[in-house]
């Protein structure tokens, strides 16, 4: 029988807060942005994934963000915005991709295969139509990585399952905004076609 | 002669802080906020647009913008990160559409059409395939609106020349932030196409 799971519902996506490069291409743990955690979840709620991970060894940082998803999860914050909540509800936050992937395992009983993105070109990476295709078809589930600061360090490229392609505007300009770049990744990935 | 301008510099955007909706329908001037000036300048970047109009009635909310986009376009901000520069230098700020309209006569001397983007379904509008195609082929400078809070208002879409599609994603959620609306909305009428 074929499967007719919503294609959403085999994607997931994490924002990597470490290990990230900094300007000079230090490995560092980049600081929490609120509108991060609220853009991201939105878009994700939009094109129906199964999750949205928010990844950072920092506690502190861990406790900021439970604290910011919180505020529109329960209380005040839940019944003045609901669709905000519906968004917020995607998030987890945990302290390393490792603990991601073990999550979703535990969450989907699946394979998870790795789609990491980056703004500069790189070999054997994949196109977005080749990619939806991918998911489209495929019956493993599959985390979409976002770095921030400077992008992903080459060590979590190095477990690529799938490199994406970068996003191409109208020259050599390519410093979107993490939060434009994901909302643009899972429009083509997982948008209507008929557009 | 064909022309062979790039599409992109016939397109400018602008965020529109008034007249928008507020949760309840009232007409209401918002406040800035900091990461629609930068995400939005990235995106208009990266898409290749002429201009990115800032449109607030409030003295100090125009001043504040000013600040912030100084801020990265001279001095220690500037040599900090060039890149960023690059963006708001894009940033034009303005007390009223008819401001911006105004500026963009005379910045490129033709007629400028108005594109209307919002949430909701609207009778009459047009896809992203055929917007497409009029930004490639047309002669006009074309001026995407977006609207701050709860959306433009019908004052606003009653200027339309043209009112374009909502973004639809898996289901019935379309609460996207006007940030990732903003880049998707030029990826797909933008973009490059083989992907």
């Amino acid at each position: 029988m074929a499967d007719t799971t919503p294609t959403g519902c085999k994607v997931s996506i994490a924002l990597l807060h470490y290990p990230v490069y900094d300007k000079n291409r230090q490995v560092v743990a980049t600081a929490l942005t609120n509108l991060d955690l609220h853009d991201i979840a939105r878009s994700a709620r939009t094109f129906g994934l199964a999750s949205y991970y928010i990844v950072t060894p920092i506690p502190d940082q861990r406790a900021l963000a439970c604290r910011i998803a919180k505020h529109w999860q329960e209380g005040w914050g839940a019944s003045y915005n609901p669709k905000r909540k519906a968004a917020l509800d995607l998030v987890r936050i945990v302290a390393s991709l490792d603990e991601a992937v073990a999550d979703l395992v535990q969450c989907h009983g699946k394979p998870i295969k790795l789609l990491v993105t980056g703004a500069k070109d790189q070999p054997n990476s994949v196109t977005y139509a080749e990619t939806r295709e991918l998911l489209a078809t495929g019956s493993e589930h599959y985390l979409i990585l976002l770095g921030t600061g400077w992008g992903l360090t080459e060590e979590v490229f190095s477990r690529a399952d799938y490199l994406l392609a970068p996003i191409k505007g109208a020259g050599d300009y390519n410093h979107l905004s993490v939060r434009s770049a994901a909302s643009i990744i899972l429009d083509r990935l997982l948008g209507e076609r008929d557009r």
